[in-house]
């Protein structure tokens, strides 16, 4: 007899993520493939001989406050994650019970599923329709929480602030943008935290600020949210040299600006380039492209570029399945990528 | 109206611990006075320059494996998390549903109850009798999860772990032997985890590892148990960094051995000198004593210390109203305490 909980032992099992021993181009989680700020990196430095022994400030409150100060918004607007993961446990935990609803557009971000899952709660997915624009069904799904993840992932594509905004007035429950990938788009929704009692806008520092080891999220929200989500996170969720590397990231913004425009110049370059191959492309606002193949190929797409030892996304899920996601690495990576490709669409083509 | 769940909002808000401005002698959250193991600091000076904009492994493989040759266990039998703190969050996700039981002794560490309120669980509180040793009413409570702090907070008293072992056969649900501060004590649960499939065994080290602000935790368990609570943790719950502070910090058990001795003597040397006040002392395995002070001068003596700045821990909960909580810090600082407490009883006596 399993003591597991009922909609726990129905999940699946964790199967660890496709490993290739030796050198690797890896483009498939959309990391960034430029280090952190050398502030960031000083700072660390600065802190090797600290007080490890003691516990980290439960709040984070210099990281708060930079991140107050960053969008312009009191530190009490804001809540420091163990990455955003932990933050969407979070805001599941605090709005969502047990057979209760959590509502997104699909294609999407696989983890607000299984954190349905996980709560024992309803997942409803609406299908994004095929510009990716905002589902109408959404606001009738009406959901405890709603999740959109703005840009989307995997299809890189962003729904319009304003659209959000109507949405985010009709709905009676929570609504979430994530924001992961917004500092590659050219506008965000963080004026609707500032605006709504019911918006959580949330960031990772996972992705443009280039720490992803280090497991920094940052949840923007109305203070009445703010407080009650921090009676449900753990009492040190974010250590020490997390807090430290995530201000000393947040407070470069020149480095930031740097590295997000190299990597928009390259996505630009390599949806050109995509295109040029008559492959269709996502129009992206974040840091990868999808691209559509077609459902002949884009299995042998995938495996010719394995064979090369580069590693790109694709996802078994409708919508999406004669597509691949890749990541946006530097410009000689991207090179790289789309070389490999070319040759592979050429010997295709010719055979 | 709220759109929190009702058990959530029914709960008291998040309140920062007491906080005093200039230099204070901490000894109210038991940590450790000594910084790591001089490999921990090392290993994180060599890892800055580290592929931070990658993700971390997500079930931290060196850290597993460490604890495994540790512990005598496979890795596979080992669970690790962002603090042990992360860990009982996903015991309780795990194997509890809304409305089903927790149960644990009382007066011990608080996270317990509260995670059963976010939860939405119920939760039986089973007081310990006055020698602390197990209550009987532990196994006939029936809690689909039994927490058991072993050497237990604030006592730092222990069950010995024989009767433990009873326990574990009667119980039809999970028991949870939480062993923070085993380093500390005689004797240690482990054997039960490899014994037993119904029997998680958490480490940290926060305490005797001198890593509370890099939040490491260990839960080790059968491989069955380990398996379920993967797809409830988040992906990459713990940071680089800190797989890597943990990685070397138990690599160094001579270190350990030196500390956790030093500690152990001065705790002898501070309880010695309590008892010569005709203070009664609980007899401790932990890295902190709890002594009674009697109802009608508790708060005086507290008070009393931290007009010095010496911060300790008063509980207001039934059975130790009377008592305060003093973490064993450097001999030199525990003389100072010993010092303060022996004026301050003195005056008072004279008064």
């Amino acid at each position: 007899m399993s003591l597991f909980r009922p909609n726990i032992k129905a999940m699946t099992g964790y199967s660890p993520g496709e490993q290739l021993t030796g050198e690797v181009l890896k483009l498939n989680a959309n990391e960034n493939p430029y280090p952190p700020s050398p502030r960031v990196l000083a700072a660390l430095r600065d802190a090797i001989d600290g007080n490890f022994h003691r516990y980290p400030d439960p709040v984070a409150t210099c990281l708060r406050e930079e991140a107050g100060k960053l969008y312009g918004v009191s530190p009490n607007m804001v809540l420091c994650g163990n990455g955003s993961d932990d933050l969407l446990t979070i805001i599941v935990r605090s709005f969502v019970g047990e057979g209760e609803k959590i509502v997104s557009p699909q294609p999407s971000y696989i983890l607000y599923r299984t954190l349905a899952d996980i709560q024992g709660a309803e997942f409803e997915a609406v299908e994004f329709p095929p510009d990716y624009s905002l589902p109408p069904g959404l606001a009738d799904a009406d959901g405890k929480v709603t999740f959109v993840a703005n840009p989307n992932s995997p299809s890189g594509t962003m729904i319009p602030v304003h659209d959000l905004e109507e949405l985010a007035e009709s709905l009676n429950g929570i609504l979430v943008v994530d924001e992961a990938y917004v500092d590659f788009a050219d506008e965000n929704a963080m004026r609707l935290a500032r605006k709504f009692d019911n918006v959580v806008v949330l960031r990772t520092l996972s992705k443009s600020y280039s720490l992803a080891g280090m497991r920094v999220g940052l949840a923007v929200a109305h203070e009445s949210l703010i407080e009650g989500m921090l009676k449900v996170k753990d009492s040190y969720n974010i250590n020490v040299l997390s807090i430290i590397a995530g201000t000393a990231a947040l407070s470069d913004q020149e480095y930031l600006q740097e590295i997000v425009g190299k990597i928009r110049k390259t996505r630009q370059y390599i949806a050109d380039e995509l295109r040029d191959m008559d492959i269709e492309v996502f129009p992206s606002q974040s840091n990868f492209v999808m691209a559509r193949f077609g459902e002949d190929r884009v299995r042998k797409v995938y495996e010719a570029l394995k064979a090369q030892r580069i590693l790109i996304r694709y996802y078994d899920v409708p919508g999406v399945r004669d597509c691949l996601r890749i990541t946006v690495g530097t410009q000689e990576q991207t090179e790289r990528v789309v070389g490999e490709l070319r040759t592979f669409l050429n010997s295709a083509n010719a055979s």
